[in-house]
C-alpha cells in the first residue's frame, strides 16, 4: 500500500478526480493554495496498491500534464487593434509517493 | 512517531474530534471531499508515538466503523400512504499509518 | 526528497507562506482546524530534498517558534480602572518529515 499526494492546477481537478473515478481510483481532493504550481490548486490523497501506482501516474500524466494553450487577450478593441493570440502554459502536476507502514478499513 | 490519516464521513467527524480529545488525542482536521467513502468526508492527521497507534484506531472505530441506521423515508402524505423505513449503510473508516523520519515541535 | 509537514497557528501562516517563498520553498497550505496548537492553524506541505530540510525547519522555527507577547485586555473604562497588560503565549509549530519513495513532475 502507497499513500500518493498528486498536487495539480484547480483547473485540472474535477477532469482528474472524474477520470480517478472512472479507474477505480479511490481519491481524496483537500483544498489547497499556493506554493508547488502557482494559485489555485488542489491536493488529492490516493492509497493504493504498490502494483496500482503506476496506474494512477498514467492518469495524472494523461489529464494533468504541462502544456501550451493559446488565450486570446482581452483589449480595448475601440482602435480596431489586431490581437494576437498569446501561447502559455497551463497544467502540471507534483506527485509524491510515500510508504504505508498500515492500512485498516472500518 | 507515526502520521495517521483517518478518512471519515462529515456525520462522524465532530464526535471523532470530541473523542480524540477527550482521549488526549491531538488530532487536524483537514477539509476533504469525495472518494473513498462517498460525498462528505473528513480528513484528519494525527502525530502520535507508536505504541499509542493502537489507541487511535480503537477510537476511530468506535465512534466512524459502519453501521445500518434505518431512515424513514420522506414521501407524499396525501395518500395516507404507509411507509417502511429504510435500512441504509452509514459511517465508515479509512486509516493509513506512514513512517515519520524527524518529529519537531517549536 | 521529504515531505514535511508543518502546523502552524493561522496568524503566523502569512508571513510563514512568504518566507518559504524568500527562501525558494514550494510549500503548498491546506486549510485545516485544531488540535495540535488550539483552534485555527493551518497545515503546510512542502516536498523538499534532504539536505534542505535543515534549511525548512531554519524558516519554520525563526517565524511561528512559540513565543510570549502582552495583550492589553479590554475592560470597561468608566470606573476609570487602571489595566495591566496581560502576557499570554502565541505561535508554535509541529513538524513531522516524512519519506517519499518516489517524486513526479508532469
Ligand atoms: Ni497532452
Ligand atoms: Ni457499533
Ligand atoms: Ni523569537
Amino acid at each position: 500500500m502507497k499513500l500518493v499526494y498528486a498536487i495539480v492546477q484547480n483547473k485540472d481537478a474535477n477532469l482528474l478526480a472524474k477520470k480517478f473515478s472512472e479507474n477505480g481510483i479511490r481519491a481524496t481532493k483537500l483544498a489547497s493554495t499556493g506554493g508547488f504550481l502557482s494559485e489555485g490548486n488542489t491536493t488529492f490523497i490516493i492509497g493504493i496498491a504498490d502494483e496500482k501506482v503506476a496506474d494512477v501516474m498514467k492518469v495524472i500524466k494523461e489529464n494533468c500534464h504541462q502544456r501550451e494553450e493559446f488565450v486570446s487577450p482581452v483589449v480595448n478593441s475601440h482602435a480596431g487593434e489586431l490581437t494576437q493570440p498569446v501561447q502559455i502554459k497551463v497544467g502540471g502536476a507534483i506527485v509524491f509517493v510515500t510508504p504505508v507502514d498500515e492500512f485498516r478499513r472500518f
